[in-house]
């Protein structure tokens, strides 16, 4: 399995990752997830993947490959971040055409899905999220997040501390503890942890970070969170109960009787 | 979907339920989930249900007529928790093997599982997830709790605090985030919340709590989380971004020219 999340904010983005990747529990690997296609100055591109390996790992090599032979279109080429997303989803299209037919027939599961962030030139910074089918959404106000993967452990947390106007450097320890809980609760979600932030209109990026296991970062901020939830869940008022005596409405041995 | 979770600490037991129920987003309804057949002064029996409606509804039908009709087996007459989380494995089993057969073929979804909690005479209080295929398993000291339904929203909270040694107050504190971790995540899951408390040796509930949407104590609690969240978050000692240069690995690309 694999998480990956984007955070979009008013300063800017934050893209992260865990390495981990899994068929079966006996066959756990580390595969980088997270990709800079950023151009200093010019545009700043960073793309996560999750899913089938095969199909991940081949659309980042057609990604690269177009970029190499100076196709038209490529990742530096393309004039706004949807037109490059877009370009992304028709190259996961073109490997679904070619493999799925033959992972069907044995039963592998060929979806895929990739995050998109960054800023093109003028444009505001934005975040995308691709479906293995191709087709697009991406981040607003509203909702200022998106994740692929294993998504479910580290929604809670993202729900509770992020809007637009959080602070970049926030929104950056939310994704770390996102993550976090997520390879908490799922052994197949793992260290190394790749992050990025980007700040709005710089044009590249300036901040990563790589934790491997047992960094004491990594460890540290486990502790912390860990003592402050639990802390926080002893500071909740005292429960009134309020309910003293069972239910009255009719059983349902009660209702046959009628 | 559904959400229930039973917690087991040294001093007794919490278990806790959603309440909504839903055959897709279009048709959503409140209903039951958590059952208490305690007989006091002699035996704790509190049970969670989750699945197909009217699988689960069945078979707490049949605990409550052979309860009526006084028969052997009965939820009142087993001697050990583990002959009731058997017991009702078994009537699960009867209602698969009347029903599955008719479900299968509209290719809907008829499992089901349970949440056993209690304690019988001179027994220690226990806890048991009942499987849809009639076996069972027991939370122990070093996996104090058990959930069925929509369980991943609400497994990082229950991670992060729960101890065997946890005092019982905030193990029902840690359920009622739990649950609501899950609905703020998960529109499926939703109010009233009907938990009970259960102290070890006492062999009968003396704490029931029923939360409507928008009880007072429940906004209170999430707003309270959700700032202890922020707080904690932005305590977290300020990230050291480590790495300052892009991977030196050498990209698809040039692995193909070698």
């Amino acid at each position: 399995m694999t998480y990956c999340l984007g955070i979009l904010v008013r300063q800017g983005l934050v893209l992260a990752a865990d390495s981990r990747t899994n068929a079966g529990v006996d066959y756990i690997s580390s595969y980088p997830k997270l990709f800079d296609f950023s151009v200093p100055q010019e545009r700043a591109l960073i793309i996560c993947t999750s899913g089938n390996l095969s199909i991940t790992q081949a659309v980042v090599y057609t990604l690269e490959r177009d970029l190499k032979v100076d196709a038209t279109p490529n990742l530096h080429k393309l004039p706004t971040l949807y037109s490059v997303a877009r370009y992304i989803g028709s190259q996961i299209r073109a490997m679904q055409d070619a493999d799925r037919p033959w992972l069907e027939k044995d039963h592998i599961d060929y979806q895929c899905s990739f995050l998109l962030g960054g800023q093109v030139g003028e444009e505001s910074p934005g975040l995308f999220l691709i479906y293995s089918q191709g087709n697009c959404i991406r981040a607003t106000a509203e909702t200022p997040f998106l994740q692929i993967g294993e998504t479910k452990y580290g929604k809670p947390i993202l729900d509770r501390t992020m809007r637009y106007d959080t602070p970049l450097e926030l929104a950056a320890k939310s994704a770390l503890l996102s993550i976090d809980s997520t390879m908490r609760s799922n052994l197949s979600v793992g260290p190394p942890i790749t992050m990025v932030l980007y700040e709005q209109g710089s044009l590249e990026i300036r901040h990563r970070l790589l934790l491997q296991a047992g960094d004491p970062y990594l460890m540290g901020m486990r502790k912390h969170w860990e003592l402050s939830l639990r802390e926080a869940a002893s500071r909740m008022p005292d429960i009134e109960w309020n309910y003293e005596s069972p239910p009255e409405a009719p059983t349902y041995s009660d209702l046959e009787e009628q």
